[in-house]
């Protein structure tokens, strides 16, 4: 009962906007404490009807493309424009080194001295898969604490980038112009999932070299298929040091995300998204259990040597440790 | 009990190196009848142990380079070497077009007539995920027909190639040799999993092209990472009509064998191998367990409703159907 009225006070206070309870809340949905999950799961369940009306950004680009300055610039933008801007971070990586790509927020300065604007550095520990779980719990927390504008941030390598793709409406790809190799080292996956594009760093010297690069990735863009919403990605040119492209970005931002609600995209990519984690979670899920089903694991060692040795099928071996696991029942699972 | 004999003749046969008996082996384990399976689990039991003296060859190219007709003629060069060779073939997309990427055998005409040479065309029908079994058995029933050389012919787009790659001890990548475009089309994983690149119908006016594409190929593949034996694959040209570089071709395979063979390579592969696809196999079987359980199918269509239209979290419903699933018990699975 004491758990219930904690939560709550919990649920009141991050709708009333407090942000040290969002931040209790997301450490809350965080936790890997068996006593924690029921709370949290009742927390998601509160705030649900009160999400999903904000505009979820993923904001990508390889490290030293300068994320943290861009959003700093860019968040301040959309507080100017009366909204509340919730930056998080996605770092599959740092459930096995326990980095945070955030740092210490010191490359988000003016952001992080917003009222309006809730940063929340990348959590630590946890398993691999449960960043897409707890990164997206965490936008519906903040949403129902009424910030409008979710920025994700994430590293533009590996497979975070097209994960990133099923939690939001847009997406930014962050890239600098460098000596005409503007293609090399981004996969083609991840540009095919841009809805916008835009050097940073267009600024000083660099900014003739950054407008050719433009006009070479935008003839470029025009080989590859369009998205989904039959777009081919614009390009933009921006400085976080002169402010120069920043309100430019914002608007067009904006305006492509007008014109996925209104045309219904939107909403379609949030329900094909949840479909999607849905089935990835159970799949999952399924795979841990089987990993820590004591029959199986009993069997494991035997089956594993027999199999190498080339005395037992895989196949076999395989249905045989599938029937363990199903024949285990729920006290061995 | 009457199975049981079926059985030891089959076995029999089988082990006389009766091709009739083989093809038979074959369709039974490629065979989804309930009653067909616990023979088919006996037979390949028995025939394990006299399994695993051969040289598994995987030959992978583009449609239309030519792969049938050059393994006609790599065949005959194993036969008059005192092999006996076996051709199977993998074509996922078998299981879903119900398509044989082999014909009717009218381009490997001289192997199809040959004593030492066994053909079997890709099975139709079958789930996709069976694809991987069926062929792996096939090579243990071929192994203990007496076939020494099973050469596996893939067609060298999307995912099977680098499934090949987990079944065979070698692997042969054939190439046409175009206008300077031979990189183009073809996978870099396709490449790195190449141990012999050979250019097919290197003869006639395109010979000189293809000694220039072949120079142009060995270049290039020195920026690529070399494969896990630490070698670069060598690239040689070959031509069916005239017979230039099969020869050659057989000679230079028989060697990375007998080399593979000597240092250890074959054998841990095979280690490798078998333990991967234990472990592809039992999740493949999971979450088909999954996708057959009533209590789930049951449950699915409402949570799936709640989850797309966002009054659900996906996580959670995915852990309220991994419940089901688990409370289900094995009547209901």
């Amino acid at each position: 009962m004491a758990r219930t009225v904690v939560d709550e006070q919990l649920f009141a206070g991050l709708r009333q906007g407090d942000r040290a309870a969002l931040a209790r809340a997301i450490t809350l949905i965080e936790s890997d404490r068996d006593a924690d999950a029921p709370v949290a799961k009742t927390l998601i369940e509160r705030c649900l009807p009160h999400s999903g009306d904000a505009l979820r950004l993923g904001i990508t680009g390889i490290p030293g493309v300068g994320k943290s300055t861009l959003i700093d610039a860019l968040g301040l933008q959309f507080i100017a424009a009366g909204r509340r801007v919730a930056v998080l971070a996605i770092d599959p990586s740092s459930a096995r080194t326990g980095g945070s790509i955030l740092g210490d927020k010191t490359r988000m300065e003016r952001l992080a001295q917003a009222d309006a604007a809730f940063i929340r550095p990348t959590p630590t520990g946890g398993t691999l898969g449960g960043v897409a779980r707890r990164t997206q719990e965490t936008i519906v927390l903040c949403e129902a604490a009424g910030y409008d504008r979710i920025l994700i941030e994430t590293v533009g390598v590996g497979q975070s980038e097209l994960d990133v793709d099923r939690m939001t409406d847009l997406n930014l790809l962050l890239m600098i112009a460098g000596a005409g190799d503007e293609l090399q080292g981004i996969k083609r996956g991840i540009m095919e999932a841009a809805d916008l594009i835009a050097f940073t760093k267009a600024d000083g010297d660099a900014e003739a070299r950054a407008a050719r690069a433009r006009t070479d990735l935008k003839n470029a863009l025009t080989l590859l298929p369009p998205r989904d919403s039959g777009r081919h990605p614009d390009v933009l040119l921006t400085s976080a040091i002169t402010g120069a492209g920043i309100a430019d970005l914002h608007d067009r931002i904006d305006a492509l995300h007008q014109e996925d609600v209104a045309s219904g995209r939107t909403l379609r990519r949030r329900h094909e998204h949840n479909l999607f984690w849905m089935h990835r979670s159970l799949e999952e899920s399924l795979v841990t259990a089987l990993r820590n089903s004591a029959r199986v694991n009993a069997a494991l060692a035997d089956l594993e040597r027999a199999v190498q040795g080339g005395t037992k099928s895989p196949f076999q071996a395989a249905a045989e440790l599938l029937d363990l696991f199903r024949k285990g029942g729920a006290p061995l699972l």
